[in-house]
């Protein structure tokens, strides 16, 4: 019935992971990101436990971008995860929930000489070289600190993997990594050989998000291991890491089918020990990155709705105390939702509305053409999904404050981020 | 040569309000909000004195929406404007400069009881109540208080200013305002009269954004008073202000043209006078709502090159040290932006290039196919026109810091908006 297993319904109230969602706005006030702890962790369970079944020899890094806060930190450190961090903020956040820096693997095309220098002064696990240019400052900033950094280098292997052209990444034309096609990749793999402070650990792609087939993710581990054979024959060396990314798809909606999770590890696995087997490579280390699925379904928005304008012959508007300042993924991508009233869960969802923003933006919309229960001014929206890339989007448009952030383990709520205020906002402001 | 003439070239430096942006760069660091303060306060002037010229009884209301900090309302406030803001934390920021609550517009469609408790309290000039829900509430509050509120109600007046769907505004399918066409304003009106803690002044409008043309103004102000005079028929009462928004369009590209914002007050002024007068109306008291026409041109962004990836036959990327982060509007609305690399005005622009920001997304981009000189790591890059709407969208995706904000004035620069820092991205991270 709900696009999440971590939703129910009790005593007619939308329900996560078994707290009343209800009792929760009133509790903590909306607009409120809450999430189920609970099942964060389990996804990060099945994930690992699949790693240790299919293959072995790995580590599951979480993509913090999806979401990150001190306390997320801490629960991936308690699950045994790895980090994946992309700025020096994300470290910085990290290192503040004491993640060990040797868990992390750093990744951006194009790391400030700040960001590369604090990764190196803590000591970060795997700092992921997107280029040849950025490959020589780290040699010498790190020759100037006399330190040897592991790198692993991101390769663009030329898969498009068939999703939003915004979110994939894989292909040629890309922002990120070294071409495979056109033979920079092998050439730069020369070059980064050669550089004494730094040791060459293996490679890098990620080939898109929300990607619903287990195929893509064979097929370009197929791809990076041909990869690395052209790098044993040309250069007589045997690289024993493989970081194959994330991109696992999530559900927003009820018409979106995904496999378990275990199965893309799995998939992966196999595809990965068959072609090792084929062309008798040792099987690397592998690293995968999943960000949106830990986190994406566990969480939900909770709004409180105020005006409902209904234009006879066009469209009833729900709008909600929030906006694309806490979800800018449907200004952004047209990304579906689904969404219900969380104290009339009970009733039919029997109503077609846009929910919209409180932003002076006519595209501030959450969603059009959304089926929910009738809307009344006090009712609480709950929207579903928006675990991943809502609150580590959000912004201050028009100086509106973002919501907390609260997580439910065994049925307790816990504050993890605090809900700005307006003092917040003006923090930075300087009056002469 | 260049999109705005806040722009020159010294020296074979880009010159913003004739300060070397070079030398700007270097002491503030990158990426950096820079303003040339000059052009904002004169594009303020020329508002003003437009409405003292050809009208004489009105006032200009600065958009905050599209900038907005504590020394940018100060600087509204020396310069006799009046503000629009949305939010109560637009109007906290506003109270923190000091600027005369009286001479606020509160506008949205969807004001939380909070924010109306605020705009009473601190007497807000004119509340534009957006429907008869909140009419009704701030009613009751007025009253429990003991104050009598002073409203405009805002109209969905029908007109379609032929803009992007995303920023037009006056349709009626609109999440704003109360229907025109329909009948629904009319009526709505007669309950408000009716309220006897609320003062209706009159009404407001707004049509679109970046718009260029001045007819549709002018056609807004014939609705508006056509409606006015259905109003004075139908419960015999006139009222006397009508606030017409604003959506001045501005110069993003060079071959965008538009009118001096004179051009738009006068043609605004001259329909308003000729209409009022053929149907006999006492002319109202005029507020018009300029923001990024204020703001736009003259502010631009400065970064510092990073990765230059020439993908042969492809594209080439050149990767800055901000993204979409500092200016959402090409992820949003594929805006379009000119840029050129501030150490090297002097030089051709005769490469073409994609400016990508440095997130962890393939759809975080400034600008595609832009013309810049020959990009080098280290360099300098100005996009230009990003004064409206780059900060107040600004973002911490991928925990990046914001950027800082400086004015120029006369030759000055003064920081607005310090630079945020990594303590401030986790200030309200909690960790149990």
């Amino acid at each position: 019935m709900f696009v999440s297993n971590s939703l129910g319904i009790t005593d007619g109230h939308l329900t996560l992971g078994g707290v009343d969602t209800v009792l929760m706005a009133e509790k903590f006030g909306t607009p409120l990101y809450l999430f189920d702890e609970d099942r964060i962790r389990e996804n990060c369970r099945n994930y690992v436990s699949a790693m240790r079944e299919h293959y072995g020899n790995g580590t599951v890094a979480y993509a913090s971008k999806a979401f990150l806060c001190a306390e997320m930190a801490k629960v991936m450190n308690e699950e045994g995860m790895s980090l994946d961090v992309v700025s020096g903020g994300e470290i910085y956040t990290a290192l503040k929930a004491a993640f060990p820096a040797s868990r992390m693997f750093f990744h951006g095309n194009n790391k400030t000489h700040d960001e590369l220098e604090l990764a190196v002064d803590c000591g970060v696990g795997r700092i992921v070289v997107d280029g040849l240019e950025e490959a020589e400052s780290l040699n010498n900033m790190a020759g100037r600190v006399g330190k040897k950094v592991a790198v692993l280098m991101r390769i663009t292997p030329g898969i498009d993997a068939h999703t939003h052209s915004f979110i994939k990444t894989g292909q040629i034309d890309s922002k990120f990594g070294v071409t495979l096609e056109n033979g920079d990749a092998l050439r730069s793999v020369g070059s980064v050989l050669k550089m004494e402070n730094l040791e060459l650990k293996g490679f890098h792609c990620h080939i898109g998000s929300q990607i619903f087939e287990t195929e893509p993710f064979a097929h370009a581990a197929d791809v990076m291991i041909d990869f690395m054979c052209a790098v044993r024959s040309t250069y007589s060396v045997e690289l024993h890491e493989l970081d194959l990314g994330g991109g696992f798809g999530i559900r927003y909606t009820s018409e979106q089918n995904r496999a378990e999770y275990g199965e893309y590890v799995k998939a992966i696995c196999e595809a990965l020990k068959r072609k090792c087997a084929e062309v008798k490579y040792e099987l690397p280390y592998l690293i995968i990155e999943p960000g949106r699925s830990i986190v994406g379904e566990a969480g939900i928005t909770l709004y409180t709705v105020g005006r409902v304008k209904s234009i006879p012959g066009v469209r009833t508007y729900v709008s909600v105390d929030g906006g694309m300042t806490d979800n800018p993924r449907y200004a952004l991508y047209k990304s579906p939702y689904e969404a219900c009233i969380a104290n009339k869960a009970d009733n039919d969802r029997d109503f077609v509305v846009t929910i919209a923003g409180k932003c002076c933006e006519s595209g501030d919309l959450i969603q059009e053409n959304c089926n929910i229960q009738r809307p009344e001014p006090g009712d609480i929206l709950a929207v579903f999904s928006t675990g991943a890339y809502n609150y580590s989007m959000s912004s201050n448009y028009n100086r509106i404050c973002r919501p907390a952030a609260v997580f439910l383990r065994n049925g307790e709520p816990r504050v993890v981020i605090r809900r700005e205020t307006y003092q917040d906002i003006v923090k930075n402001d300087v009056l002469k």
